[in-house]
């Protein structure tokens, strides 16, 4: 079997859905009002935004004024986190997140720490990839302003205790935040029953377009704006909206929480069967990460011996798109800070793959891996010294 | 005549040109990629913004590698003040700006002198709408690290004496910004022979879309990264890239760029036409703001005695679409703080009109508006009691 392209890179950006694409583009052509204006160019806009920001809201079982639109994951994490740590920082000063968290999230730790003074907490993951919830508890000060821990991996796609952290935050009087930008669309979200005060989610992950998502921060709590300027979005985030951006936005988390369970079961079903059929025909291979906590979204290896960059070039010569790390890492020579953490060696980590599954993907899409996969390994191993290597140690 | 529609709205937001929305909709479908990845997806897309940030680059005179493009014009500004206040906290404290910049820009500075012990100065304006530079020269002091101000106002249009403050800045080693997102696409730029530092732009000023902007900033000046995260735009502005916004933003430069001459003598005409019609037939009318030093797509006007809300709802009822204020301070019953910087008392700020044209405005556009505006003002005079009160004076 032959398949012209297989694009199992979701978990870097999704394709837009054709159904979303149609909901956004009348805001090119006749809807361009600004929702600021009180012309009516302008207030046949602004019902739009409203509409979406309900739909996300029911995505998260939150309010929709609880809902504020940016320009991305990115953006919603460092206002987050920012936007709690510049407002209190002439009282504490600690703040807790993870070894595995994005950039954005990691990146904005270390500039706070640096630039502004602040403690950060990363705390270390266990074998599995989750967090050890008494080392969490152990962790947190008197200082501890903020609790920053992603809900679920963007590289292993491990999910982490977040309904527990939630509590014990909430008990200690501790904001938590959470990115959920490869979560929302992928599981079910209570951020009531999960004690959440701030999450922040994207379009680009869930088929809506890339330079918009959006930051859920729960009725109470206070955080400066990273964004200062115009009214827009009840005074907490300037700059005039991205009308197609955010309609767009709305109908993927209405879509999203339609289809929600039905989406489960089709990629766990999809992916359980990618990642048992490839450990049973790759020898040396790790799956990195829960084998049960984990998006439905993404199955992530490592195969000893070979390097991931020359893995990835490999497959898209035969049409099929992954990744080794993420995208927002690439470029970078160094292994994973993730599968660093994971307490996997320089070497092992270098040889990683992740493949993320979408509603597109199909049975006959796995199957054309599981076929083209093999050989590809099996041919750069045969020219890695490291392997030679083992081979001589084995005999 | 009747005319179904005029909108006059455009320092809102323009429309998005239909060549420039064809420019971006593959983005959407097959050119879906994330530009950080190394399979073909990926790279496919990555040229695209190369090719952008070159259009962008050629309109400003800038070199590409000093073009980082962002959400949107509010962002740029934001993150051209507070990444270099918070680089230089430790140091020095002092920012010059203006009492009539945009709130993207004042809202940052006062948040800088609330939370953060900045001093800004706030200079005033002429009559005209203009800096004194004297006094901009006797703001300076040796804390000075920053300057903001705007090319050209959103409101009234005046365009401030960029090239001199931008000369004197360079003389005093103090950073220069200039919100332009008002003047690009309608004035000459050149921040090269201007010496300016860092200048925001907006794509949906200028028949792009919404939600994608652009921050120059000159090679050599050094500045906190407002986003933090991954490696996107050289490690300066985090977040997977707004790929069809920053290709329709790029295609919006290059037909700006083209066509800068024929568009700002074409709009001149309507402008001027516009301005004295309107100063011929309504009388107690002020034109705010220098005549010659202008924008060529603002035309902004008080009214005596009348109120600006019920004079738009007045004037779309017969489908033409203007504004008061600016369309970001809406919802507020406070008169412009713009207009109040010129001198006019609330009475008058309150009967402000902004018409703000653009390439798709007509000779019969402006027609139109000169037939219907005049008999709305005098109907709303006629129910004024301010009105009644000056006619009885009069007597």
């Amino acid at each position: 079997m032959e398949l012209n392209r297989v694009y199992l890179d979701n978990a870097a950006t999704t394709p837009v859905k054709p159904e979303i694409l149609d909901s956004m583009l009348d805001f090119y052509k006749e809807g361009y009002g600004n929702p600021s204006s009180i012309h009516s160019f302008g207030r046949e806009v602004k019902s739009h935004i409203d509409i979406a920001r309900e739909n996300v809201a029911n995505l998260l079982n939150a309010s929709a004024k609880e809902i504020y639109f940016t320009g991305g994951g990115s953006e919603a994490d460092n206002w987050a986190i920012k936007g709690i740590a510049l407002r209190y920082m002439n009282q504490d000063k600690h703040i807790i997140t993870t070894e595995i968290e994005h950039h954005a999230v990691l990146d904005t730790c270390k500039y706070l720490e640096k630039n502004h003074g602040f403690k950060v907490t990363y705390l270390k993951i266990k074998e599995n990839g989750i967090i050890d919830i008494e080392e969490f508890k152990s962790a947190i000060t008197k200082d501890t302003i903020l609790t920053s821990i992603m809900f679920a991996n963007n590289e292993i796609g491990t999910i982490q205790p977040i309904k527990e952290i939630g509590a014990i935050c909430r008990e200690n009087n501790i904001v938590f935040h959470t990115d959920a930008v490869q979560a929302v669309g992928n599981v079910h979200i209570d951020v009531k029953d999960m004690n959440i005060d701030m999450l922040s989610l994207s379009g680009h992950k869930i088929y809506a377009p890339k330079g918009v998502g959006a930051l859920y921060i729960r009725n109470g709590i206070r955080l400066d704006n990273l964004i200062h300027g115009g009214g827009q979005e009840r005074k907490k985030r300037a700059g005039t909206e991205n009308v197609a951006g955010i309609v767009a936005l709305g109908k993927a988390c209405e879509i999203a929480n339609k289809g929600l369970d039905e989406h489960i079961s089709k990629l766990t079903a999809l992916r359980d069967d990618l990642i048992s059929r490839i450990q049973a025909v790759i020898p040396h291979t790790i799956v990195t990460g829960d084998l049960e906590k984990r998006l439905p979204s993404i199955a992530s290896f490592c195969f000893k011996f070979i390097e991931g960059e020359a893995l990835l070039l490999s497959l898209d010569l035969v049409g099929i798109a992954g990744s080794s790390g993420s995208a927002c890492t690439s470029g970078s020579l160094d292994p994973s800070h993730v599968l660093m953490a994971l307490g996997l060696t320089h070497e092992v980590a270098h040889g990683s793959l992740r493949l993320s599954l979408s509603d597109f993907t199909t049975k006959e899409e796995i199957d054309y891996v599981v076929e083209k996969l093999p050989p590809i390994v099996e041919r750069l191993r045969n020219m890695s010294p490291l392997y030679e290597d083992f081979l001589k140690g084995e005999k």
